[in-house]
């Protein structure tokens, strides 16, 4: 037998917390799974620094990966005989649903702002390069790599296969979504997948969703907003981000000056140098950050060793609403005293916007927006979704900033207390 | 108002995916909570290397720890007002609660059989040393914090205060069934805590469960053991603990045998040398760990090289049933083909008990045992558990051992086909 | 000791599945809930007609009442001790909080149309009258009784009691959303009732909630409005409520024109004549009803009889989308085609507007309306919620309309194939 | 197509708050669900009078039948291609399913000891007599109500077919312990169905389980025996039954000395006589009986009006422990009291046993028992589930009966105080 048709003895299953197992009869999936770079996210948090404010966010890449491919194959199995849907696509939609994230690195967010980094361009490495996760889909059939990465990508022609990983209403959502929620806790991220998955169809373009399951996706799409501001823009987990990336670009800076690290940043090096190669991105997992964040804890820099203290021990910034562009020049007098206390403000005065951040909202038709969600009605017709819902229609489309100015509290109380300085900037942030 | 009386102004609240909620207002607690030792408990995973076999199992310590803690507030919410309870121990208990498990290292288990290691003594340490933990529990009275160590220790004069945290049905074990099942998705594991808590009764030794509430004790004795069973003593993480055991004693002996690291192993000097200090003990956790396997996995020697790539990336070895005691025969035959295959049995061959591992069954009256459950008998009487049960005296007192021999079976399988000494393993192995 | 402060000698509780215990430990409301007018509610199923549609949906308003109650007396132990809060009104919350749907018979709606009733009249005879509940109250306090009374009929002067019951987000509200979800089984209905309670605050006027549980609130007004759309609006629902007032009109009908019915109707006699007695309304419970529906599916009068085994045998209408203001013409050509055929149109030919329905959004401002959300801002103002939150300010004050038309299709279909009259029903109907 | 062959156009679905959604596809049992016969048991309680004790048990056993039908559309599509699975028995296996409880009347236990009755005689002449399932079921073919009969009647020769419905882990089980968990909300009752299934095979003579799924079944047999004491056994629950089987008898006594009730008790007559009709025993559901109740509470007879009362107003008899054969000398003595107080002991002084009641625990082997579970060994040999499990070896075989004496504690209070026979009572009963 080919070995893209060879099946299991028998179906393996995980449990699933979330979707209680998660099912693979596909030998070439099997083989993903436990390929190294598959492996490696595990030591990757699927939410990055959120941990500090919800304490059972420590659920990995890994756990999401896997889940996204569950949906893709319980979709896929509504499909088979439907029209519009090409049974042949079947695994190379279950490969590309396992492997989306697989380029992701620590904490990626921060990583990439700070060095110019994309977590896609991995993903298309891996996937791509010379690894064992590019062997193991060679297998399937020598195109079969590009093919994926161009699933991944949204570049492959086969629009309905991207759209099963790539909209606004995807298996990638549907699946962080519902494991966000159940990891933190938090009681939003409830929404009735199942019938979602039932009322979906395949068309020649894209996935669309029956008019009659309407209520549904609009409950799905309000659980997004939930979490977008209840859990991924939460403030205390942006402070934890902040000091992070302040870290990253406090290390560059040292690196870029010369300064003599007590411990040579191996793991560092080539993204100092802005030369990244794929087998040192593969190598600089979470707990390796966190292992050199313990080592610069105790760096002579002042600031780099500050920084990682507070991280580790999640000694975090405070915050306040602050507008910069509304309040320009409390922001300027506040720079000024921060240097003048010698508390290096482009270290520790922070201004953090939500929209910087890389979650979107329902917002269909804005340029490099995934694709809206459209109903089937029951004359056969598509209908973009806000057209037909009065909730989505109220809540897409808005876009709302948050800014926040971060600092440490602790630095500004430690001043004396009869200090101008401390004073006027008690008086700027808080009154 | 004295610093023990101190509460926060408003309840802190941290969201728990197991209990909803845990409520913090005491000052002494907020502050206990963010001390680096007590957030160090982030890095080090509750459940060892379950994760291997159920991917959902990525929670920490610090999880568990607040859920031990928000247990036995509850419990003592209860007994506020009944004989035989002593307000005044409130705050012992929380704050006991809060650090029993303080002393843990990461893989704690592997880590005190190879180093001869107790996270207990590790626990006292840092209730007593020089640390922030320490500080603050100074404040609180001079002698809080060996009361604390002693609750924690079972030595506390109060034996009521001590079985709260140390008994057969005590929070400790009430947090970890309920939240190791949540998080492996697990169905079992659930029983109905909210009864439980309401029939607790102080009494002058220990609590006492109501006899009413016999039906739901039952249902946690029966979740313990198909935790134990399903979860805990699983082949597969054991596959995993194995390794570890293996990579930990290599390393060892690799030291004691002058072996030139590549990478000087800093943090596991003082592990090698048999003299762990407090700091060192600290800063060994699970991420510097892993960081250490990732650069082993490149030694040169190739038994410490090829285990460390084992276990970072999920390639474990297998297992059959083996009964060494009984298979004496075959044992002696396999280590010798073994051995003869350059196969060193010493790291590849490994019989695993269950009953070597670190947890035990309801076993009233077993030396060294917990406080066993005493039932609370409408006229006032005391009786113990099993005698009440017939579930509870069914499984009660058993001992199963089960023993399971590893084995890389690829290396076997990477012998010649020809060979010999791969046709008698195999035979001895599977037939 | 003074009834009103007589305590059980333990605590009474009720399994819960939504709440999961009811607590109750004052003797008051012990013997309120033994009362036969309470027990009545064992009777009369929460949501009607409903459960032609959900099956589940199988729940009675005993069920529901104890839910409000619960949920306020969680409220009332957070209130404790706080400005604003007057303990000793607590018990006549509790009371009005378990006695507030008292005066519901089966079926509510379609009885109250058909027979010009008001339930909350009833609901203040049963306390005020003779009865058991009122002979409970009366020894609480002469006065008492008409407290209660009053706090039901919002009249009561402490405006924060009325809230408690009566608001946009009163514990009656919370029961219902949360029970009804439970028993349909719909995955709306879900929001985090633990933490709207510990955000919710006393005023003078009102129960408010704090800014920081706006997002909770924000949920709960999803919730709402989900479950109106999905689960209490839902057509097929409808169909069946249609079947009920049509037999209740009919056998009005058939009395007032001196039918002679098989068996003498006596349970129903006063709500034929439009006196109805509390002893009479107290009677006509849910099971009485469906006894008289099984006679009356024997009775002559071909139009009771059908209508009666329609119900019985959930043998519904069918509808369509029909706006009679809109479709003036077809809907007259329709009454003329049904007539012409024999089908009498009063009775097979039905309108029915979602608007008529019992139900209200959130709609602040509204006359008639209860009292809208106002939030406590961190200054201390207070804001109503849809102000703050863009959510409830785009589905709050629209009033969606929803007009169905009702018709036993198999009558339609029973006419001859060549029939005129049915193929120009079918065109009308389905075209 | 063939009626048997006949798919709806699109499939059913029904929210169903335990299995999530129930799907119909086949037009079969489509129109089964719409008889009148199978409606008929949406008016039927499937738990009886557990309402009384736990307020949610409210739902039907048309909810139960639905749900049993569930079941084994879902292990049959497991079965699907597998050796010894005929798929040719795939309808009659889910009408057997959809059907099996389809004779039960209300409160049934209490209606079949006292008229000397049977349920599943019901069953067999609904489906094969002259009533809208039969005929559903023979446009399907000549002999399939038989085969649907046997089937429930566990004479079919195809014993896998009847395994499914019959057995110790068959579908009826399966879901009445869940759902009846579910409505009643306790926390038994649950374990993990989805393993079960999948781990579920045919063979020849019934279904067995895969040995790897061992511990599940063991979770299932445990949350059958919490049920069976915390829920079906309950004491309060029997207490109304007691009520229930004395209104019964009392009517009957009345009836056959010839009593004039104010009310004809016509839907009773051929209840009395013994002689009931298929008709008669249809028309008597559950609103009828209480109607009844209702009304006998006015009769004349003292004590049919005094235990209707009291069943209506769950104004229930007291109970204590109290074994006949080891009290003898009590009982006669109690006995002769009641009668002298003039409360006619045959109706006021009820021993009731747990063992008369109609459920059973896992007894493998005994007489006219369910078959016993089989485990599926690796090797492919069947055992007996109680052979390989310690726990299910613990608690099967054990037959516990529990005595209650139930009797008016309130009648036994109204005596006067210095009544001699109520001292003598009181003490007999409570000390």
């Amino acid at each position: 037998m080919h070995y893209k048709d060879e099946q299991l003895n028998e179906e393996k299953v995980f449990k699933d917390p979330v979707h209680r197992y998660v099912h693979v009869k596909d030998q070439v999936i099997w083989d993903l799974i436990g390929a190294p770079e598959f492996q490696r996210l595990r030591r990757i948090k699927q939410l990055g620094t959120s941990y500090v404010t919800f304490h059972g966010a420590e659920h990995s890449r890994f756990n999401h990966s896997l889940g996204v491919y569950e949906i893709v194959r319980r979709i896929i199995a509504n499909f088979e005989g439907r029209p519009d849907w090409n049974q042949e696509e079947r695994l190379l939609c279950l490969c590309a649903a396992l492997l989306h994230d697989l380029g992701h690195g620590p904490f990626s967010h921060s990583f990439e702002k700070v060095f110019k980094l994309d977590h896609e361009d991995f993903t298309r490495e891996i996937v791509l390069g010379d690894t064992h996760i590019n062997q193991i889909l060679a297998r399937v059939s020598a195109d079969f790599p590009q093919k994926v990465a161009d699933v991944i990508n949204k570049t492959y022609q086969d629009k309905l296969v991207v759209s099963l990983i790539s909209s606004q209403i995807d298996a990638d959502r549907m699946d962080y979504l519902q494991r966000d929620a159940y990891f933190t806790g938090v009681s939003y991220g409830h929404f009735d997948m199942e019938r979602i998955l039932r009322v979906m169809r395949p068309t020649e373009d894209q996935v669309v969703v029956k008019e009659s399951g309407m209520h549904a996706v609009e409950d799905y799409i309000m659980s997004r907003y939930q979490m977008y501001w209840q859990v991924y823009f939460h403030p205390v987990t942006r402070s934890a981000e902040v000091i992070l990336s302040k870290i990253l670009h406090r290390a560059k800076y040292l690196f870029d000056n010369n300064y003599q690290f007590a411990l040579q940043p191996t793991h560092f090096l080539s993204f100092f140098e802005g030369e990244v190669s794929l087998s040192d991105y593969l190598r600089l997992d979470e707990p390796v950050v966190l292992y050199y964040f313990q080592m610069w804890a105790d760096e002579e820099d002042p600031i780099l060793s500050d920084l990682c203290e507070r991280f580790s021990n999640r000694h975090l910034f405070k915050y306040i609403e602050f507008n910069p562009n509304l309040q320009m020049k409390e922001w300027m007098e506040l720079y000024r005293l921060f240097s003048d206390a010698g508390i290096d403000p482009e270290y520790y005065l922070v201004i953090d916007s939500s929209s910087d951040l890389p979650y979107d909202f329902y917002r269909p038709g804005e340029e490099g927006e995934r694709l809206p969600i459209h109903l089937l009605m029951p004359g056969g017709d598509l209908r973009e979704l806000s057209r037909q819902s009065d909730i989505v229609e109220a809540i897409s489309g808005k876009k709302r900033t948050d800014h926040k100015l971060y600092f440490p509290l602790d630095f500004v109380e430690a001043l004396p207390d009869d200090s101008d300085l401390k004073k006027k900037m008690l008086t700027i942030l808080f009154d």
